[in-house]
């Protein structure tokens, strides 16, 4: 495999076998396939899957290092039908490409493998679309900074779910998991205007992250005005004001953004977020939408969560989202 | 005792002492009598309850077997008096009748002892209403075969809160927990059409079975629809469509219809389910309904829970349904 | 320090470091000042925060003394921004005067201890509002029979939030956790007619007590109703009828209000009622009142917390009271 | 029953079917008797077990209470043989009398209700050897105290397994779980040089009570003695030099004596401590010498319990010292 | 693969990736290779592997049937080299060949399936050393009863590691887990004779099994005398014992041998117990001696486990063993 | 404070109130100080302890940052007696100086605070023994270098408590926290023949590592041998061969030195450990040196711990050491 694109990756560390039965029902883990030995026809794809372990560069402790894994575990209860929808995400075809190679204490070498992994996806398959598992939301900043290197003539916009602004200062803490978006529009890959975040509440950003975000034109929703209006129609909404602006949106979620009776494994959860019902609707409408062409889920920390609600929540955001892309086709 | 019907039950494990002190609020525990060295008068009771701690036919491993005593243990912090509802159960007569031996390696024994249960409870005191603490699914099936044998004049219908269809192939995997509907279509105990099913959602019903449903004509609505309408309008329509048709009504509450925030206890609890206060509402309603002549609680696992909510919540599910049955009278 | 105020109070047990360093996040332990060596001017503080960690009066075991010290942990992962409400409130003036020294064995002396830290607060420093944490619903009867002593001629109302009426009979088990709003009662302290409890629900109250409620005058709202009528109707109609026939409302907080899935730490938490969003919502409302002076939040036991959401949505109560006082200035 | 010695007491609260069925293994809850509608012929047993639920008493927060509760549950998995010892407890005959009746908020009540108790006990069958379930160690001074009321002849010795030298004052925190021996000897119930503590250790007894323990002849053994003569030497010595000075040697077990690696659900379970397997055989030697006459079990906290593991070895603590018991016979 | 010897196993549901980079430090998950899409040359391994996920059988409710994947999951944190014993385990060639298939609810016919997996086993590569994971207890007697089927000249001793005699009436409660040693001597497939238990103690068996035992010639040693000779002693002493009369050693081990305090993770698990390493000594003396044949390690429940430790030192038990085989070449 | 020696250190971020009641007691807590507004009198210390919250250099996922606070919380339950040994630490004076600031992202920049902490230790008082908690053991490179940079004349030794070697290849994963010895060897900080290694055992460490320990004349002795010999015996030699060659002794106690039973809070816990009694012994041997100069404690994880076992380890293993410093005086 001598041109294999991807010195960057490790296979995905577990790799679930296959029941040779045939059975009526087809489980996720049965879907996706696996990188392997042999090379795939990347043509045949729709979906690669990647996992970012890095969970170093968080502000708080967070093991969502261990949530690729986590997520591969818990999607073998999940089925490809979605019933509610009438959709089969069999119809798509997806490959788990595994995960980015991480270094035990060089922080900034895996941000730039994470970058090169976005290259690569795109050089070598740019019409799937790429789903990214955190790992934490520093990951977000190199992703789409991978993304631009390579369609440097693009404008890339950004529909983020997450309690938080993540424009804290990179001065002070570097490229942690709060600085993201902040990183994308001073380095210009992303202008401030071309954000908008979705789920904002409580006491969990400053006045002076605000006033950033109103100085940089970047757009917010918070869960008092989803409560308001429906989650459907803001990113509706949303997206309407994108599209018109920007050729690709990048769809963020920061698991954070989900209530903590629905999701107590995000580092930071708190009370007053959205509901999962919310979520999955939210992410199955930018599915939906063409200019959406790549996602990730980010700070989702295993260790933390409570009957694998989290975790499950998690699969079940990345297959909503893949029900929408499917009523692309 | 030497008329005792139920040679195929053990007396509750566990007896809870009743005070004798005089207090002003009577407890569930202190309310609902215990079958014990005398014989009842059985036409004395409006409510026999039952155990049938089963959980070895379960697909996943379960431990829903310990949650008729889980059950038990709950219900002493539970009043009589419906403060809401302005109704106390006090007004109806329950006995506790135990639980359905188990053999330890022979399943299909015990699922005949199971269905032998319901028939010696419709001999001896057919104008109760039983209420079954499972236990998983697979009960389901025996217990109205035991219905059936007795009163084998009557069309029975079945009104289920699922997030499955449990509709899965017998040929497959046995009298499991994945099976109870299709075995009693499959059996001519009750027809497809006479079914109708609330819950369902997500990722987690094949296509296959939803064909198979049609094919049946098994009604059912998604909590999409439930979400859309309301859990009132929704249980009083597929009540009204049953009763012209059917002449009994078997309530089944799989207990993983609930969404994982409520309930992280069942087996295969996912997120997207119905609330606590959407459950509690149907099967009120149902208990109201006097066509709806039984009901059961099954697969709840008491050592998947956390902080006991769920079973609290299948304790309140029995008592809203017995909140319902007072309004009859 | 010979004029101290407090010989019945201890320090907070644990006093969090400010960062010298300039930070543009003003976290919640940054803002709140501690008690300390030198006396503080008491006319320049808006708020003082009271631990009362008394749980020995509990009717179940409960380690609710322990919620003090919780909160002041997890307030540390608050910010004072309201970003929803854009209200800061570093507006507002706090300090932490400590915990009420607690006897191991004589709860009766507790309680007395209870009650002069309120007449002590409300001697020196009239003008501030004060914020208990509890500690068990015991503590509240000793709140405000401790605030009428000092200002005896003061109609005093309560709106209490709770799953209970708190109208159990002293001469059963004493001065416990469920008897407060009748021990206030049946000594003259408050009127029935002069306290509204909203949030009632299930099988936990029982037809004597509401008779009692009945008997009194006591108004109370069931959770229920606040679903049919929204928490904003209910909560500003029931201020709007205390307001005209009391000077002061005393706001208490039971945490078992809210439902088990939002906070299972409560020690009698259930399934069916509200949620943190209508809790928040709810405290917001009663904070922009200007004839709500004083508040408490009890029964909340942090060892059977989930995932820290229990306590964090207390600190959350807490706030989301102080941004509605925010908003009276 | 208008002659019941116990007005003090409720029945146990949960009581355990007996099976029916012959069965070849009699387990403990099928030997033990529960106190029951019809009047015992006290005669008859050798032993009678009381709980004492009483945990509101305790320095730090304490759910022992709900020890005997769980005891009762844990004892189903137990039988009557032992096989390492070739000895059958069926051989005793035993008696589950219930708990001492708890005050919610008057300890010093319930003080008084536990000393009644155990004058009844000694009054009414003064030939059983009462087992005592705590509860928190304050209740061993109420006991101790009643045993004296009705023997006040008897010169008592005690020999206690605790971390802790119980010697704490009086003055500062009343009658509570660090006292009970200070409290004993203060009254002139038991004299200091009568009393024996096996398994101090570490860093949890100051310098000022092992003064105390000095001044007032108190002999006590640390772990670390114990680990160089081993246990059944040193429990052997103790009790040959108790039984030349008193009439009664009454044990009792602190179960936070135990290594926090065997029990980490006593309130003040430590590293450092004894091995279940030192307890075991330190209590079966106590058990086998005729002058004790009493033991209790104390400082057990089932919600902090790991596994069960506490909990299960405070049952089996009890079983070897009635193995011990029946040596003697 | 079309005479591929298993119809009747799943190859193991998660497969872990070799890491391609050199790697100093061979880790188990990267020695022990896995059945895959091509025949193995059978010829050059010297132990197989098997995972017999059956816990149905199982007298309290278990979920050993998750042991197999934890272990394999667990054994990713050891190394091949036992730097005690200077032994590199990577000097053996091992396999894992999946799991037998599982009938969801014909216990009777997954027995079955057991059964011929030992016989293909013991067909197609009777050189290699089988190690099997269960799954619960009743596998054992499935288990060399293939083994007889194949070797029906041989005669078979056993030693077994647990608490329990596992010599249960069949007649009461059919191939459980408290019967496989009954089963084999009532099916004169082993001779009670020719079975030697260490590790029994406590009230963990009855009278009556002890008779049995006695009866039929069982040998057997209680941890009592294990901790009086040492457990180097007794194992050495039982397989000069068993040597002499029988060609095949089988070594089960129940892990509820285990204290509590080493292993919460037992369905079955008892204070007083074994401590790991006293295992770990015991099962690497067996793996030394050239009769010891296979071995099994049972009744690990990891949904039990604390920490991880009972999966940990059930993977450390066959490592160990492994180590004590090594030795041998 | 403008000649303070620790521009790169936190306070400790929670200070603990001390009782200004006279108490007999004297807890931990109370005893330590706190680095605060004032400049201490640096020579009245005998002990300065240190925070040193990194753990990001782990090779697993590791939440040890947070150990140092939970050390601060644990030391509340202890007091300054060691009744065992007739001690008390209060003999000595003791000042924690909080935390070294910790960089988000930048590991490396950490690991120079964290060496530069210890140079203003060594330089500002260097009669006083430098107590350092841990993070993880990659600090223990970087706090031995910055000891050289000050005393760059001695020769160090270090005395290792570990489950492992520590020597791993830097060039594969940087200053991570399996490497440190090799770190010092190689930048010939330490002799590898300076180094003694008590506690390595099982399959934890791989060929190649023994091999480089061997080449580098490293020193070691497994469980095996400890205990065959006794704890005692083993650190009384690798002190004796120690003191004979280096002026200082460096004591690391690396907390997955002790069995999982007892420890299962360190990040790579494993069975077949050392026992908490054989830890304290050693290290109190260790505190009695006198070239023993300075003592740290890593990788214990909060967030692993269980019933607080491994955290309570931790503080008894600092202050078992500090008896043995207590020894010298």
């Amino acid at each position: 495999m001598n041109d294999y694109p991807y010195p960057m990756l490790n296979r995905p560390s577990m790799i679930w076998s296959k029941q040779t039965d045939k059975r009526v029902d087809l489980k996720v883990h049965e879907w996706i396939e696996t990188i392997g030995e042999m090379k795939p026809h990347w043509e045949d794809y729709d979906v690669t899957i990647l996992g970012v372990p890095l969970s170093k560069s968080s502000i708080s402790t967070s093991a969502a290092s261990e949530n690729p894994d986590a997520m591969r575990r818990a999607w073998r209860a999940f089925g490809t039908y979605n019933l509610e929808e009438e959709v089969d995400l069999a119809r798509l075809k997806a490959i788990d490409l595994g995960d980015v190679k991480q270094h035990v204490t060089d922080i900034r070498y895996t941000h730039q493998q994470i970058q090169q992994a976005m290259v690569a996806m795109r050089e070598y398959h740019p019409h799937t679309i790429p789903l990214m598992m955190g790992g934490d939301h520093s990951i977000t900043a190199m992703l789409i900074k991978g993304w631009k290197q390579v369609h440097n003539n693009e404008t890339i916009g950004i529909l983020q779910l997450d309690t938080h602004f993540d424009l804290r200062d990179l001065a002070h803490i570097g490229p942690a998991n709060g600085t993201p978006i902040r990183q994308l529009v001073e380095s210009h890959t992303v202008e401030g205007k071309h954000v908008h975040t979705i789920g904002l509440h409580g006491f969990f950003n400053s006045h002076e992250l605000k006033n950033y975000a109103d100085q940089h034109g970047v757009h917010y929703t918070t869960m008092k005005k989803v409560r308001k209006n429906g989650i459907r129609h803001i990113v509706t909404e949303a997206l309407a004001q994108l599209e018109k602006v920007v050729d690709t949106i990048y769809l963020t979620v920061d698991m954070d953004v989900l209530d903590i009776a629905y999701n107590p494994a995000a580092p930071a959860a708190t009370p007053g977020g959205m509901s999962t019902e919310e979520l999955f609707e939210a992410v199955q409408l930018a599915g939906e939408h063409s200019k959406v062409k790549a996602m990730d889920i980010v700070c989702l920390d295993p260790r933390k969560d409570v009957g694998e609600m989290g975790v499950k929540s998690a699969v079940h955001t990345m297959l909503s989202f893949l029900t929408g892309v499917c009523r692309r086709y």
